[in-house]
């Protein structure tokens, strides 16, 4: 359309219905191969490029996937884009990246995703209030939490099982040694903070280890603020876990700050395993969430639904597994 | 049209023509106040939500603007995506994301773009071949190069004044004493790397200031391994003058790991003032960018470009300033 050539001029030129020329163009009731033939030579002699929005008027279809996030200041959520622009782009599909800045995804944003009637969404940093819920079923547009579970179910989440990750994580410092703990969570409305604190409470009650819990944000200052004020209230205890590794970064930051050494005085383990982490000055055990296998799964539920539209909800949990490195 | 109710169908139970509809929802000449409410009535009865398909096959026009990168990994361009996210929001465009793993664009990204008809065209981090390049120049769409040098004037580009800033630490640092210096180079095919290196080296001639240019990638490992080949050769400069910020934190870190005190056995700068650099372990001296100024003026030629086309192209560089920490 960009040059101003229509499918009705296309259609002129070489002697067949508009239907044909957007059978050819747009699939539907296959056209004879003679009709083909003509339809892409009038084409190309007019230049005609049909384009998304021409196709999706007909196809009811488009390949744009709304993708919602919130904090690209955590490097974990960066490569998540990465991946799903690269996995959605091998399918022929487009990203329409939203940017929110409030915990809660507002209705203007869903509306805009709905006004570009795009094929799917999927949200990873973000909540999602019940009118906007509604918007979204009504609609039939597949949607998947990334990284954090459905509230009521209303929806597919694909997260890694943090419940087992945090109850490994607890086993592993104690298995250590480590006799009293502390938990530095991030924000606390999250299902990923409250899954990886119940985990590592749970098995720490179970060994009758004591522990103490500390709120965060999810953010390095949140971390090394947090840390600080452990510090100095004299309170270091014999291992920290920490709900993800840019506030661990934060906490190790800390330490090294009021000269406690780790793995010595202390140990520190964060969670997500983003590549900062295999940095020398932080070498952090962490665990691993499995970031493309975690892609894989949301793409492929995308694109059934695409197909067949069916709105399942439930989660899907995926193992990931402890990297240990020097800060334990 | 999500709902399979189309313009048509509004005009026929409102009484009016078809052009009246658009007229109502896509602008174009003024309809009397009494088609207005006639067809606002009808589009609610009927539930009619005009898409931005069908909005852009009418007005010829989408507000989507394409946004390519290459280097999410590096802190500065997420945060280069948010801003521009926020900026084009607040005026009711979204960003279609493309990310890129080659150097040079690949015409099938940019088809992508055109396809989708989008009303501009931002590059951060990533090349133009000629055969792309006429394409959009064909297309009308407008384009700017951000942080990136238009090689041969055919498109905007948006920079802080690169030569200017590698020009002052160049100064800084012979007023700091330091009587030999290594600049350590980005990808050396890339404007900025040259324009840093050219202003850095052209002041330490004029001082008569011994230097060695190393070459590394602008990743956090490139900066680490030329470090530590420097240190191992026992080659340690009174200074380093480093092409961004992330690989001047790998020379931070592999220096700390061969025990060289900065700055007191040496200085290091960076490049871009990434919010990391912040961090009480790095706290690096380093050259900020003005993000925020870079992308206004991005957006005000774009919207400008949208309003009426004139394909104007040159260098837009915006001055930038020394941030002084720890590290010199």
């Amino acid at each position: 359309m960009i040059n101003g050539v229509n499918a009705k001029d296309v259609a002129k030129l070489a002697g067949v219905s508009q239907s044909s020329v957007s059978r050819v163009f747009f699939g539907g009731t296959p056209v004879s191969e003679k009709t083909r033939n003509k339809v892409l030579s009038a084409a190309e002699e007019l230049g005609y490029n049909p384009n998304e929005f021409a196709r999706s008027l007909i196809t009811k279809k488009t390949r744009i996937i709304g993708l919602v996030m919130k904090g690209v200041e955590n490097p974990f959520y960066p490569q998540v884009l990465k991946e799903f622009t690269t996995a959605f782009k091998k399918l022929g599909y487009s990203i329409l990246f939203v940017q929110t800045n409030n915990e809660e995804i507002q209705k203007e944003d869903i509306d805009m995703l709905l006004n570009y009637n795009v094929a799917g969404i999927i949200i990873t940093d973000a909540m999602l209030s019940l009118k906007v819920t509604n918007d979204i079923k009504k609609s039939k547009i597949p949607l998947v939490l990334f990284n954090r579970k459905a509230e009521k179910n209303d929806f597919l989440s694909v997260c890694t099982n943090n419940l087992d990750a945090s109850r490994q994580i607890a086993n592993f410092l104690h298995q250590k040694g480590c006799s009293n703990m502390v938990y530095i969570s991030g924000d606390r409305n999250t299902s990923t903070s409250r899954d990886r604190e119940q985990g590592f409470i749970e098995t720490l009650d179970k060994h009758q280890v004591e522990y103490k819990i500390y709120e965060s944000d999810y953010s390095y200052e949140g971390g090394y603020q947090t840390a600080k004020s452990i510090v100095l209230k004299g309170e270091i205890p014999s291992a920290f876990f920490v709900a993800n590794d840019i506030m661990a970064m934060g906490v190790l930051d800390a330490l090294r700050k009021h000269s406690i050494e780790v793995p010595l005085a202390t140990k520190v383990v964060g969670f997500d395993n983003i590549a900062m982490t295999n940095w020398p000055i932080y070498n952090l055990t962490t665990w691993e969430q499995p970031i493309s296998k975690m892609v894989e799964k949301t793409v492929n539920y995308v694109m059934e639904e695409i197909d067949n539209y069916t709105g399942i909800a439930g989660n899907i949990e995926i193992e990931g597994q402890l990297i240990e490195r020097s800060t334990t």
